[in-house]
């Protein structure tokens, strides 16, 4: 755990640092990527989980669309540049050792490559799994 | 991404498949981990972010409780053995390719190490990231 987070991690509610600090102390990893959980704003379902390099954050953060970056491809992903399924940037959070991110959207259409809403839609039960959106 | 999931995409809802068949396919990456978002059964609010092994990911299933991995500790994460905040598996999800799970749990007392009930407490403001749960 990196020490910027643990020596700030008693700070009282409503203690500000500056941005640039917190995306210079981020862990990326080996790779240069950081995981998304990306989540429903109103609804608060998580939609979809993905990465970003600093690059990908950058854009997101200053574009308010997420914009990630695809492993497959090896290049920026601009959720919704393909498909018209944008998610508009409503609220980015880290947790307390800075290595994942969680934001909150407004998914337009679906998040998912099936055209489903989520793609958490295969769900665990007993000896099975089934297909539940 | 894995041809099963793929290939099982196009399935109606409520279509079922085999515990084992879904296990075996799931990706775990090269230090054979898979990542998990835990979040409120209730609130849906996410609560923490952590990785699993197929040991981990076993004992979960068959324990009905949260056990990860600890890539600090290199050893079984059983959440709560020693702080007394498990986490009661509700519910279980992973995603259209199969590499990461979605865990509907209820907390018991905090999920972050710093006693806060979630570990995203560090939310990004304009230029500034505050304290804010």
């Amino acid at each position: 755990m990196k020490a910027w987070f643990k020596a700030i991690e008693n700070e009282a509610e409503g203690s500000e640092f500056a941005l640039e600090t917190v995306l210079k102390e981020l862990s990326f990893d080996e790779q240069g990527l950081i995981p998304v959980i990306a989540q429903d704003s109103e609804s608060k379902e998580v939609l979809m989980f993905a990465w970003m390099n600093r690059d990908a954050l950058n854009e997101t953060i200053s574009s308010g669309r997420m914009c990630y970056w695809s492993r497959s491809r090896k290049a920026l992903w601009r959720k919704g540049e393909s498909s018209g399924h944008f998610q508009q940037l409503r609220s980015l959070r880290t947790d307390c050792d800075g290595d994942v991110l969680l934001a909150e959207i407004d998914q337009e259409g679906a998040a998912c490559h099936t055209h489903r809403r989520s793609c958490f839609y295969l769900k665990f039960d007993g000896k099975q799994v089934r297909i539940e959106t």
